[in-house]
């Protein structure tokens, strides 16, 4: 800033007329992205489309810059910037040939927040700047119905008292709910020019009684405050909170857009909507959207008056829909993304009020990158790049199981806003809903409607239920952008939040009552379903993944222990096997009595007959995975988990006995008695055991390759069930490709020690059976001291795969299931960590160890297959990191196998020098 | 090897007369150590001295490389051995002018191990190798003694028969015992000729019955065995044992000595002893050793006879006296060390049998060195290198209490052949002892005499006390080289095995009773003796400390919590405190209520109170430290520990409830039931916390920085009484150097948060105070990521100090306390670890960590203090890993400091290019 700046003359531009987009542009270097961020995407927008000749009411963008000038100076306008916004005001005044505050021929003003990222409802808007009792009287006077007027002032005031003066909304809607009844009639439209000028008159007196002075009637007093408002409502609590759940960073601000109002309550003539250029759920290439005849904006948005879908303004204003769809088509071409956009009709003549790249379902967002992409309008590596990756999540989102749905009848239907089911206990308001859901409760928040103050109920939300709103309501457009499933405008549902019940007919529920949603469908269940994972079978999300599987240089291999899982994780489109845990095996009931025998062997006779009976169960897992996966590698990790996991807990024991013995007091007969001692013999004998492997940090203690070396006998049975399966299967003309590997490594002599036994075993295997089956011999790096002497272990190792979760608990000194619950969320919530490192590799710790790793291992073999096997495999940044490091592959749960495709796409389009 | 090597005529040279060390020196390049690796330590130095002109009865030597052929070659001699010992055997012949296996000038040869380092007893030796039926006539023939002979005969045969035959010694044993019986003698030296010829007989009956062969006659068949047993004996089991222990390598081999046997037992002119050339129990400079008239060597060491002290020689034989004195002073000042000789006086003719550098007490280790170089013998920096920093420890070895020595009557009295205090249970035999060490009781070993078989126990046992033995005996070697407390040689005691119990006139005390030993002043006291911890007064000891110092790189702090601590920190050389953690304060009886009433708060004001309460009594904790440290560093790390450990633990709580609830329905009065009622809500109450506390890996839990974020007001407090010490104290004239240090941390945000916080506590006081105190703030690296970002850390932080336990802890994934119970024993034990990693940094992990961190800190702050506080800081082996990787620092415990100053002395002094 030049010293002189403090003076207006000098000061920097901070307000830009719609139709000084190039001035614009080229201040800030011709980057669109760039202009978004000073004028705020609507603002941007709405100059562009000036630009193209959309018609778009005149008015002008008050620049973030502007904004943020203001937040950090005391909340003062900075020097120049008022000036600025009058000599644009005069300009619009040319333009329209109105002015501003003129009763003879008013200009009025609508003023909107807007920020570089879209935060639907989340800052505020003041329309109608510009009126006042003259201004109102002049309109009478020249024509406007008084109705028409009188609603307009009402609506300035009870906005501009609520957003500029804050003075709560209800406080002026049970006036006119008083009017409604005064006057006997049922809906606003109903009220009479008198009744709204009574109305008026009323809300100046809350004004005057809430603030102790008058609601301003200079309009450029107005436009001033207006402005301010919203500048401050970029801090809003609501807005934060939003842009916390949405990434979105809080030092953008927000510009403010003046624009001239249009109106389309203005009579027959007139209309005005909301529109998407396709359909927002299902991505069809068809204009979707609501309006209303004879309204103003707001309510279509709000879902207060029953809205007509789009389709049917054809027939009540031809001319206006032909240029809609012109529009929306031009529109498309140029951003080429879909359009959202609002619209009115004054008397006959359309203006677009709103472009926006449409949000849309992760299945509307797939089907449209699809379909663009062979219009020819974007490229395949766009159409890939388009789709996020947690937005194939959705694709597996689970639905309600088919079976329950048709026994059981949908007690209600409404509008299928946002698809996948939904399974809680009722909330009626949004605390409630947050407070359960931490408490570890899936909950389904029902409300009336919802408004910007539910977005943190909504969140921790499984699914959401509305009375009212349409399919660009708050409730539709946030619940498909964060992917909850949502059924909105139940038309037969009634909400009463005061008696904490919902009724649907002869139906009530009362709040932590169990409901059912199928957001897919639109359908109520009352109590709770059962809901199944859908297979992929979207073909548009099956085109973009096998685009995506052409542009990845990542593997994706699939974590899975049983052949259902194998076949999930095929279909699903997984390359093989990252990571079988032989231990998920030993906890089947079945085998359970088994493995505890083997445990509490006195005799290492009775030890290993125990493990004698595992190998033929471990033989036919292992055959049921490799048959599976025919052609694919399956590595297969050793015994894992400290022993005690497969005993009872010691706090059950000790509660268990020293309520035995309580039992045993009030015991008479023999046989009783005989028994009681009996039963405690049997868990005394289970707790010493376990208080012999009693660990006071399991975590770091007796077991993955500790366990082996331990006992040896149960590893090596271990392999000859593999290389027996392994042997079975060639036989049945099978391509096995087993991997062993070893967990928890710590030092290259434990590798070597294992290795030498169990390679002993598998070539004994071998001889016996007469066959050669090519296997392999691999470590986990889930220790730093793995990943910090990785040349020493590839020596041994002929394949590494990074177990990330203990190595991001090791790395940190973090046991995850004590700090998930504990300090970790304080951490996270204050931003301590930029993010939850269980969730995404924290790159500077861990991925600096994966680097190193990869690198010592390399060093000493070139051809090192590496590949991770922690839940980090299905993050997409974590897949991005895995990516950048020259991983091999990620290996994930066969649920997130189609997100890991294409976010290893994703992660080859977006590296730089690829 | 060339290709005809297999021919005899080819083979390298494996066998050197001692006069050939010119041969063997330049064979191996002059390089003195390669030929003690070559001949032995043994066979190096007869070669040395026979170089010398020291009187050494001509010999070879078969060299290590011969051992390790014949041990690789099946146990075959290689190609060219035998001949190249006949060869040298008639050189021998020739100088001896006497012939092997001839009646008429029989030659006698003794065959001994002889490794590189001595393993006094570990190996075997065959005496008297030569003789037969026919050469023992002869030799009476020629005038001998028939006693001497015989005497000499039934050696032969029995020590061939136990080492080379394998035979048990004490079968032989029993029949000399018998013999004595029928003749009615009571030692050995009364048997007539007759009783020997007769004992040889029955001698060759026990070889022929036991082996089913005759005893060898052909005196070169009798060479031959004697040799490949003495080749075998280094892959005996005590042999492993005691190169286990020491530390000594298990592929070097061990060369065979074969000499001229010389005859201390011919009468009166002959003698025979041992002896050092300073004193080796107080390192004073004065000839010490045994000797006894008329005996084999073999007997002075055994500790069988009681030998007379050397000085008694004079009388007996004082040219061989002066001599003696005389070649001690030759060698002493030829190898630079004190020396350890073996001598025989053959008929007025004295022989030197082997010298080797003497073992010795560390007391006697300090005072030569000092001496040494106070003489000009060596440099000051030798007298440094030559004290090893565990002999150290032996200076601050526990020594019973003066008070209960006075009190309490010593029961007997022996030889203080090895200093300290020892107290422990009694176990008789090594079996025992190892077994209940492993048990973590403190054992006492108490034996008639010690043998290279009991080696395990004595390792295991805290101290050692026999019936028998001398100075030089093997209990007292190997109790010395291991710092074991010793006693030997108490006439008054009688130990029987076989009864398990041991007396002493009238007191009788049974295996398992209680028993200390004073081994300075070789004192034996019943019961449990309490013991203390000497200060440094050794001026020797602080000579060398001294030098230490001047020759050190790094700095040497302490750990101490308490004043006392640092007291003695300061007087033994402490520059300063690393670490003081606050959580010992917290832990006193006075002060736990009030951190109970603390953790269990559940309004924040009464943790306010409770934290309150603490902030006077850590004020004064800090104040008395910053006394002791004046002008010295004092850190001070914030609470670490997880608030549990300051609660009853959860299984006591359980247990105590349970048993309660069991008392209750055995209650009658109300007034019991209400009381009873009390106390379990009480323990409920505890219980409820330490559940909510509970972490199932509390190492890995909320612990360190955790804790401070979590409580920062408890934190804050710690801060506020550290600056408001340091004020108080500036106030006194005390120069005060506070430093706070942050544990536990992670993440840079954690650090900056913390300080943040503590920072506005410390400027508080600072400006309540109108004073100024310089302090830091630092923080622990003790997680992986911490060394990993150390760069960002060292931003915020001004020092740094390594916790290398908890550092080694998460980069090996291994949680001390189970694992150094459980399988780290076994990894230690099969040599799957090198070392223990808690006792030793690991270098190649945790080592390549702290290289890191180092590295990283240093770019950003280039003068970052750098130091370690984990146990590792008195470890000599890890300080001079420390002082390799360039810290400033190390602190450990107070006892240990003179350790790591010698330490940090001898790093520098040998580490290479300084």
């Amino acid at each position: 800033m030049s010293p002189a700046a403090d003076s207006p003359q000098n000061a920097p531009r901070y307000v830009y007329l719609f139709d000084e987009v190039d001035l614009a542009e080229s201040r800030v270097g011709g980057d669109w992205d760039a202009v978004r961020a000073l004028l705020g995407g609507k603002g941007a927008n709405l100059a562009d489309m000036t630009r193209l000749g959309t018609p778009v009411p005149p008015g002008f963008t008050v620049t973030t810059e502007g904004c943020n000038a203001f937040l950090a100076g005391g909340q003062e306008f900075p020097p120049g910037l008022w000036e600025q916004q009058l000599a644009c005001l005069e300009a619009i005044e040319k333009a329209t040939g109105r002015r501003f505050g003129d009763p003879g021929e008013p200009l009025l003003l609508s003023c909107r927040s807007g920020s570089k990222f879209s935060m639907p409802g989340m800052m505020d808007t003041v329309l109608n700047l510009g009126l006042d009792a003259e201004v109102a009287e002049g309109m009478v006077a020249r024509g406007d119905d008084p109705r028409f007027v009188y609603d307009l002032y009402r609506r300035l005031v009870q906005m501009f008292g609520s957003v500029v003066q804050e003075i709560p909304d209800h406080v002026f809607e049970i006036v006119i709910e008083k009017r409604r009844e005064e006057a006997g009639v049922n809906t606003d439209t109903e009220l009479s020019g008198d009744d709204w000028r009574d109305v008026t008159a009323r809300f100046h007196e809350i004004v005057r009684n809430y603030t102790g002075e008058e609601f301003p009637s200079d309009p450029l007093e107005q436009l001033r405050l207006a402005t301010e408002a919203v500048f401050r409502s970029w801090n809003g609590r609501r807005a934060i909170d939003y842009r916390n759940a949405a990434g979105i960073a809080h030092d953008l601000g927000t510009a403010v857009n003046v624009q001239t109002m249009v109106f389309g309550n203005m009579g027959e003539g007139s209309a005005t909507g909301v529109f998407m250029s396709r359909n927002a759920s299902t991505g069809e290439p068809e204009l979707e959207g609501d309006f209303l005849m004879n309204a103003q904006g707001e309510d279509v948005v709000a879902g207060i008056r029953a809205t007509q879908p789009l389709q049917e303004l054809e027939g009540e204003l031809p001319e206006a829909y032909r240029q809609l769809a012109e529009i929306a088509g031009r529109l498309e071409s140029h951003y080429r993304n879909m359009q959202d956009m609002e619209f009115t009709v004054e008397r006959g003549r359309l203006w677009l009020l709103q472009t926006r790249d449409g949000k849309r379902t992760a299945q509307a967002e797939v089907r449209i990158a699809v379909d663009m992409a062979e219009e020819g309008l974007i490229s395949r590596e766009e159409a890939v790049l388009r789709v996020q990756p947690d937005q194939v999540d959705f694709f597996l989102h689970p639905q309600l199981e088919a079976e329950a749905m048709k026994s059981q009848k949908a007690i209600a239907t409404g509008l299928n806003v946002s698809p996948g089911a939904a399974v809680g206990i009722i909330a009626f308001d949004a605390d409630t809903a947050e407070r359960w859901s931490k408490e570890g409760k899936d909950v389904i928040m029902v409300r009336p409607e919802t408004k910007p103050d539910d977005v943190h109920g909504m969140l921790a939300a499984q699914g959401i239920l509305t009375e009212r709103g349409g399919r660009t309501s708050h409730a539709a457009l946030v619940a498909r952008q964060f992917g909850k499933p949502a059924v909105v405008g139940v038309a037969e549902l009634h909400v009463d939040v005061e008696q904490r019940e919902m009724s649907v007919g002869e139906d009530v529920l009362k709040e932590g009552d169990w409901l059912s949603l199928d957001g897919t469908h639109g359908t109520v269940y009352a109590g709770q379903l059962p809901t199944v994972v859908p297979d992929l079978k979207n073909p548009y999300l099956l085109k973009v993944l096998s685009w995506a599987d052409e542009f990845r240089r990542l593997g994706i291999r699939a974590n899975a222990d049983y052949e259902q899982d194998a076949n999930r994780a095929l279909i699903n489109g997984a390359e093989g096997i990252g990571l079988c845990r032989t231990e998920h095996m030993f906890f089947d009931p079945e085998r359970l009595g088994t493995v505890q025998r083997m445990i509490l062997a006195k005799l290492p006779s009775e030890r290993q007959d125990a493990i004698a009976e595992l190998l033929p169960m471990q033989r036919d897992d292992f055959a049921s995975l490799f048959r599976a996966m025919d052609g694919l590698p399956v590595i297969i990790r050793l015994l894992d988990p400290p022993l005690h996991e497969f005993l009872p807990s010691y706090d059950e024991l000790i509660q268990d006995l020293a309520d035995l013995k309580v039992q045993l007091q009030h015991m008479h007969t023999m046989s009783e008695i005989d028994e009681a001692l009996d039963e405690i013999r049997t868990k005394q004998d289970f707790l010493e055991r376990v208080k012999a492997l009693r660990e006071s940090n399991p975590m770091l203690g007796t077991r993955g390759v500790r366990l082996g070396i331990q006992i040896p006998e149960l590893t090596r049975m271990q392999v000859r069930a593999i290389i027996e399966a392994a042997c079975q299967c060639v036989r049945e003309g099978i391509d096995v490709k087993p991997e062993v590997m070893i967990p928890l490594t710590a030092h290259v002599n434990e590798l070597e020690q294992q290795r030498e036994a169990l390679e002993e075993e598998a070539r004994a295997v071998l001889e016996e059976q007469h066959l050669q089956v090519p296997y392999r011999f691999g470590t986990m790096i889930e220790v730093p001291r793995a990943a910090l002497t990785a040349d020493q272990l590839a020596r041994t190792a002929e394949f590494f795969s990074f177990g990330t979760n203990d190595l991001t608990q090791t790395t940190f000194g973090i046991s995850r299931d004590d700090a998930e619950s504990g300090f970790l969320l304080q951490y996270i919530k204050e931003g301590i960590l930029p993010a939850n490192p269980f969730t995404t590799i924290d790159p500077d710790g861990v991925g600096k160890l994966i680097e190193t790793a990869i690198a010592l291992g390399r060093s000493v073999r070139p051809d090192l297959p590496v590949g991770i096997c922690g839940e980090h495999g299905g993050d997409p940044e974590s897949i991005a990191l895995c990516h950048r490091l020259g991983l091999d592959y990620v290996s994930c749960s066969p649920f997130r196998v189609p997100i890991a495709r294409l976010a290893a796409a994703h992660a080859a389009l977006t590296s730089e020098g690829e």
